[in-house]
């Protein structure tokens, strides 16, 4: 295997770990940081700290990138722009996905090929098979560099528009707070009688991913259809179930709005006439 | 293998499923409702209708109950309510934890023994081994019947507090809507710039699979402890990603409401001083 090099530019806690699984895979790797003393441990191991963004930028056909913002990018970019002509950065920082299709008009106009991407995963889950990243824009560029990248972890092509990447990265971590805040509520009215979260855990865990995980996958069809036939549980069921969560809730003095909220959902959609048909078509509720 | 006579009571689609899942796993099954046509199928494989309900009970000592609610389970009973002394009564019917207490207490004013169940499934999981069901009651009763309990799923013993399986019941359907109503949130978002559910979900399926029921483990005991160290991400850092969720959506023309709500949850923490902590912290807002 041909280990391309690669550059990785910004070396918070998440660029170390980048710049350490491209290392550890045998790419050579130069890193830059404005405080050079953040790469120190990278360098003892074989990367090499590049003493100007210039020289970071010549190193490598690749250039990824995890500063804070697109702001931070440009900006240290800008010391040697012309030099990524020719070139595929990848950012892996945050941003919005309006903010990933203004950079990559931007490289085009310097002759070079951007990539956008997401991490859903922490530090320490960088260079695991199974941890996501995820990536959106020049298809020949991904194309060209998905063997290096996968390096990282698991390399999910989401298409040329810049912006998904990022878009996906935002709604899953959507999906992400509300699995969490309705944990925190469960585990809530559990405790107050007494039920430990880490007795209630564990089957909240199962749970999911045994029957919620599936109910999704089959709704998916529904959403993408626009039809939504109720024939597990229609809205009607949902309804009077969720009221006894509310009032358990409310009984034991925690937090109603989140058993609220998806009442309210629910009751909308009943009240505009589609009581019999099942909980997806909640989303024609959320849509604009 | 010693096959225990089991009578289910209610033969709607659940009772029939729950009947059917003994009657293959060679219990001699007895089976009661008020339509008796409905039996029919059961019969025409096995099972033996009940012309009365003091048959139905007096042919096991383990009474099935999966009728439609407290109410009409006391109703159908008091047929013949005294023939109940030494059987054990399992209610798989739908209600409140204070409705399984009380239940409890009739059944000991009975002789009877009382377990209280919540079916974690749809009828066509039952007798699948990876279907949850949850029980909570007589512990004794619990264990001399869980081997027959068996056949409906993998039987979770909840303890001696009848009131546990129902609350564990109704805060794991909470747990449930907040995922499925986050799901649908990010597939509207998503939606909105023209991604298919179906490209979307196998991606948020992937995600709390291998990295939100992490969390949720990894924070149970932080919740127990009452101590929410901010390890992996702060709630300030949540709040700022966050808001990048409420724009997104509100850009698209996406109901807001959802983000908006544990965004609120978060601010609340954060404005009581707990930005440094993790998001297990919002917990603490949500107790009364
Ligand atoms: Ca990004
Ligand atoms: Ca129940």
């Amino acid at each position: 295997m041909n280990h391309e090099a690669v550059t990785v530019i910004g070396m918070g806690s998440m660029g170390r770990a980048l710049a350490e699984a491209f290392r550890a895979a045998g790419h050579p790797t130069t890193v830059w940081n404005r405080s050079p003393a953040k790469a120190a441990d990278l360098v003892a191991r074989g990367a090499v700290r590049a003493e100007t963004v210039a020289d970071a930028i010549a190193a490598s056909p690749l250039i990824v990138v995890c500063v804070l913002d697109h702001d931070a990018m440009y900006t240290t970019l800008a010391a040697d722009e012309a030099a990524l002509a020719g070139r595929t950065v990848v950012n892996l920082g945050s941003g919005s996905p309006e903010q990933a299709r203004e950079a990559a008009v931007w490289a085009a106009r310097l002759g070079a090929a951007y990539v956008d991407g997401a991490i859903m995963s922490t530090p320490p889950g960088i260079g695991r098979p199974e941890s996501m990243l995820l990536y959106s824009g020049d298809a020949a560029a991904f194309a060209r560099h998905v063997d290096t990248l996968r390096a990282l972890g698991d390399p999910l092509d989401l298409g040329p528009d810049a912006g998904v990447a990022s878009l996906y990265d935002t709604a899953l971590l959507g999906v992400m707070w509300a699995t969490l805040t309705g944990w925190l509520h469960g585990s809530a009215v559990v405790g107050a009688d007494g039920v430990k979260a880490a007795d209630f855990t564990p089957i909240a865990n199962r749970w999911p991913a045994h029957a919620v995980t599936g109910f999704i996958g089959h709704y998916a069809a529904q959403v993408d259809a626009g039809a939504y036939p109720g024939d597990d549980a229609t809205l009607d069921v949902h309804l009077a179930t969720m009221d006894h969560l509310v009032h358990a809730s409310r009984d034991r003095g925690v937090d109603t709005a989140l058993p609220e909220l998806y009442r309210a959902y629910t009751e909308r959609a009943i009240t505009a006439g589609h009581g019999a048909d099942g909980y997806a078509r909640v989303i024609e509720g959320l849509r604009g």
